[in-house]
């Protein structure tokens, strides 16, 4: 039988020897002027246009990346504004990078209740049965917003475990208005984003690997360490994915936090640090500039693990 | 200046003397042996094949409710498991419904922080900016999930500002496992969805009409009379977006709780009851069986509401 998601990603680490995973959430605008000024993209009124220059610029990123990094991350908004058009790209660069030897997690977000919560599971996670979408459409994992309880998780868990797939779990994010809500303490004193990681723990029993990882991982925010450490102690063998290092504002320092005592347990993602680097250096080519970007990111959180 | 979504909607439910809309959740497995079993779409293997049928059955649909309901509610999970296909027929019928003069409610539950929200406010609720994707595919109103707080929600709250749209923020929602986590009380004894609905009613101040509603409205279940209840009389000029009505086990009486005084102020989704209802009488024709469930649904809240 296959490795469950969770012993596929630890070993890609190991392989990489970095837990840096690359972001695309490619903004248009934002794009290299030698692809958004392609006569087959100067177009920011055709949605199909615009979606292409993403297929492009991911397939792109992906190629320089892939030898580097154990993982992409890829964010499905940023392709959705696209509509249909950018459904499809979206599709198409999952596919190019897992083609490349990624591992790819589908930055979703999604949240339903029961019937609804199993379209969306097919919808991103479980692999297509059509014969007019790719089988390799779908990513490893997706990410999940838990405010409707197990009704809302179940659904992607049972795609992970017949699958071999992987669920991260919102418990607390990056952003600053995060707090208002996920640290909300109940009255015996517990916040939210806690008792959150006891339920991801709980839904993630049954798909646990032989690295003691479970294939249900949390995203915990790279922007409050303080919470991060308190959920590392709590659940030594969690996955986390750790989104805010670099342009959010996350260091070195704030992603030791991350890692159990062997450097193990989590994946940092940086997006628009390494996808807008060539600004730097706008008259250099620009796939040096993401790749530069990208070793300097693995060496900044080499420097900040224990040897 | 055009009137805001609050104001539109409550215009609506006058002029259909009825609150109740019907949701648009469409099974492929589920849909009348007449529309599945047309040789165009008699093709479970081809996603094309079942996002047309889709179109077709909700189109009809959309013309027998038109006269009779003041909305749709169209949850964009069952269009997505069809992949971009799924997608682009997402897309026409909510342009379908709004041709018809239908109020249309995207129910895509996103959430996301900050510049990806935004994009998500992009794809999902702001009219479309692109040559090639027509200018009424986006809908209303959406609804979205406030688990990252005000920075996951605040994009969607500026596009309703500006393009006289509306938001429903997910407040209590009506699926079995939504209390360990909305429930939850604090120190002080507040449950979660009460500090939810405060901050939909910030949120929404900026947007109140002259009904005295806001456009930022919140999703509470008819599954819950007693958190109706409490939510009603903390904010008698909120929307109320009422699913659970019917198959989930919501009843006339259950639902009373979420209008005011006047009978005013929210809206009753019934989906399968309504979607399914040729079931009961296969031989019939399927359309005459769906005028007739959307009929009883109405006259059951109608029996329900004070006079």
């Amino acid at each position: 039988m296959a490795d469950g998601f969770a012993d596929r990603l630890l070993a890609a680490i190991d392989e990489k020897k970095t837990p840096l995973i690359v972001g695309l959430d490619p903004v248009y605008d934002q794009l290299p002027p030698a692809v958004r000024e392609h006569r087959d993209f100067n177009d920011p009124s055709s949605a199909a246009a615009c979606a292409d220059a993403f297929v492009t610029f991911c397939n792109k990123i992906i190629k320089i990346v892939a030898p580097l990094v154990p993982a992409v991350k890829i964010n499905s908004a940023f392709f959705e504004r696209y509509f249909w058009f950018g459904q499809e790209a979206y599709a198409e660069v999952v596919a190019e990078a897992r083609a490349n030897g990624l591992i790819v997690i589908g930055d979703v977000k999604r949240s339903d209740i029961g019937h609804s919560a199993e379209q969306y599971a097919a919808a991103t996670l479980r692999e297509p049965r059509f014969d007019d979408v790719p089988g390799d459409a779908t990513p490893d994992a997706v990410t999940v917003n838990p405010y409707l309880g197990a009704d809302g998780v179940q659904p992607f868990v049972e795609v992970a475990q017949h699958e071999n797939r992987g669920v991260f779990v919102l418990v607390r994010t990056s952003n600053p208005s995060a707090a208002v809500i996920q640290d909300r303490v109940d009255a015996s004193g517990e916040p939210l984003y806690l008792q959150m990681a006891k339920l991801v723990d709980e839904w993630g029993a049954g798909v646990r690997g032989a690295s003691g990882f479970s294939s249900i991982g949390a995203v915990v925010g790279a922007t409050h360490p303080e919470q991060m450490k308190a959920l590392r102690k709590a659940f030594p063998k969690m996955l986390f994915l750790v989104p805010g290092f670099g342009t959010q504002g996350g260091g070195g320092t704030e992603i030791a936090a991350a890692f159990d005592g062997a450097g193990r347990g989590a994946v940092i993602n940086a997006s628009r640090s390494i996808l807008q680097a060539w600004k730097k250096s706008p008259h250099e080519d620009w796939q040096k500039s993401i790749e530069a970007a990208t070793r300097e990111a693995i060496a900044t959180i080499r420097a900040a693990l224990p040897p």
